[in-house]
């Protein structure tokens, strides 16, 4: 089936073959064609050829889908009470990750399979055409093997996560944990994950625990993500650039060396300013990172206990307004630039060849996605070429 | 017609009757009949009577509709790249608000009438069912009338806002403006409009002026309201309270004396944290107004230059962040506290006899619009006992 997209007011095509850190390009007065599942066409309105099915504009903006490069979508319950004590500036007695844990491995493949299929659809419906999953509330062999499995039906983009935390029942016992993360749950885990990724921070899981988790991920045939440098300075992102993981996420809190480790390297710095929302933190420092020449991405971090947003517009939003990005970094970071962290070039850009993602806003410019926060301004979406 | 909603997880009812400064209050189980334009029965959800229609909430939150009381929507064109200089940190050489009203007085009515209507339905499906909305874009006898002309086609919470800036053309003769304004810019605008606000601010209107405007309108029947305290301390708070307005808005910079004069009084404290938002300024103190006993409503403030949200979830979101409220907090003000607002008792609340204006949220509890951040959760509204 083709699909002709013509009297696009601005259209955001992130031109590959830029550099590493890319540059938000548009075009006005566009229209793109696509067959199948790919973009054939992209040129002035005027000149586009005729297609089975047309999606008039009409002066709106086109950009390509959003890379959500990082999310946690595959657990059960909520902890909306959590979030209001915290909030409140109250101590909370849960169990936080924890309580998350128990209710995921409470819960049925049926149960989880809905819960993470109602938040890929919310998702899909705010413009993310590709977003990644992580595992990381099972925490043992069969239920990390089965949170990959269930999110590998909703996604491409699966992450084992085994070394989220350290379970309860392991919790005096960390070197047994690693063992059965870097063993047993690793081979099981395997055939559905992409990528591996390990939670490197204090009270979480150190440099050498890390490394060898993310070492032995990688020999499996994985590819490397580290969550680094969140919640204080730490080795996460020197890892990161040692094992050339594809993105070091959060980089909340860095040192110039860290920084400078970043920059013109293949690894991504992905900021998710969501956690800093919905945790009340300061926020990373983007234009740091930019300055020095580091690719940035933005995603969600989509999770029940510290940012429990799917909205890649709202980060945007908050990346423009937070982190002193300009619009044009932001919605690159937020497409393009969630392609790289996932190594990815056939998304994220709207060019003859690539996916057939796109959004069309109810608005005339891309910029409308930091100027008009929290409304709702995806009005189309084109997914592996069909329309929703 | 007679509609039931029933299986409601969570009903906030804003029960009336209670202190002026309210409470968020809420039923478990509950249902809710309406017949015509008003709530007709609340109750347990086993015991509601039968209903032509049914809405079946599913264990989801149900809430009274957002009450936005403060919002500019008759204008024409956008600062979109206003916005992005301001957010880049580089100085603006375009018009700011003139560019506004330049362009609002070119536009024909339909024009006018079509942008501010796609803006009143856009707030609507985010689940406001009442919105204010001034004029204050014409600046002119026949542009301020055809605004408010416009404006109470949407709403009957229309307020003249001719004391919103000095016009271009009358920049060196203030005082001729505000004889203007009081004398046949009033007459022209009374039949449309409820209430008579003024920017009161450093370089728009001083104590003097808006003293007169306000006491004049309020002569012609007009409810008060006034632009107060957003840029920097001054006399705005203290005006309203004495002129006894239904609220003083912004509320920014406040003294000791003037959070005192709001604690405990009728006029309310509307806070817009979508301005701070998006003009990357500090927020209002909320916790300090609530701690001293004023009444604070949450509301928008949707305009082109300096808060383009129609979205009242986002500044519910940005209260809990930002403005230390707690959740319920927020929720009551987005909604019993608009109603206060606009002196209003047959709105933001869900009882027997009040207006038929509910949302169905796609979550179970009130608390996910600060917890889910960004994401549209209203899944159903109920305007005037319509779904639609
Ligand atoms: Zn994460
Ligand atoms: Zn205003």
């Amino acid at each position: 089936m083709a699909l002709l997209i013509d009297r696009i007011g601005e259209l955001v095509t992130n031109e590959p073959g830029c550099c590493a850190r890319g540059h938000l390009t548009t075009l006005k007065d566009a229209a793109v064609v696509t067959e199948a599942d790919k973009i054939v066409w992209v040129g002035r309105s005027a000149d586009a050829p005729a297609a089975d099915h047309r999606l008039d504009a009409d002066g709106r903006a086109v950009l390509p889908g959003f890379v959500d490069s990082h999310s946690h979508l595959v657990f059960a319950g909520d902890r909306a009470s959590e979030f209001a004590a915290r909030m409140a500036g109250e101590p909370y007695t849960g169990g936080g990750i924890r309580t998350t844990v128990a209710a995921t491995r409470a819960a049925t493949d049926d149960q989880l399979r809905e819960a993470a299929g109602r938040l890929r659809a919310e998702a899909l419906r705010q413009g993310t055409t590709t977003i990644e999953i992580k595992s990381g509330y099972g925490l043992s062999v069969a239920d990390e093997a089965r949170s990959l499995r269930i999110a590998r039906e909703l996604s491409e983009e699966t992450t084992f996560l085994g070394a989220h935390v350290v379970p309860a029942e392991y919790a005096s016992r960390v070197d047994d944990y690693v063992s059965l993360v870097c063993g047993p749950m690793l081979h099981a885990a395997t055939p559905y994950a992409r990528w591996i990724d390990v939670f490197c921070e204090t009270g979480a899981f150190d440099a050498d625990h890390a490394r060898a988790i993310l070492t032995v991920g990688k020999a499996a045939g994985l590819g490397v993500r580290v969550h680094a440098n969140q919640l204080g300075p730490g080795p996460g992102v020197q890892l990161a650039v040692e094992l050339d993981a594809a993105s070091a996420d959060h980089c909340t809190h860095l040192t110039d060396a860290d920084v400078e480790a970043l920059a013109g390297m293949w690894t991504v710095a992905t900021l998710l300013p969501g956690a800093e929302f919905s945790t009340r933190s300061p926020y990373p420092d983007a234009r740091r990172l930019l300055d020095a020449g580091a690719t940035v991405a933005l995603a969600t971090d989509c999770n029940p206990g510290s940012s429990y947003t799917s909205s890649m517009p709202f980060c945007i939003a908050l990346a423009v307004r937070e982190m002193r990005m300009t619009p044009a970094e932001a919605v690159w970071a937020a497409t393009a630039g969630g392609a790289r962290a996932l190594r990815r070039d056939d998304i994220g850009v709207i060019a003859p060849g690539k996916r057939a993602d796109l959004i069309v806003l109810d608005a005339p410019s891309y910029l409308h996605l930091a100027y008009r926060p929290g409304v709702p301004l995806i009005s189309d979406v084109v997914h592996n070429g069909v329309k929703l």
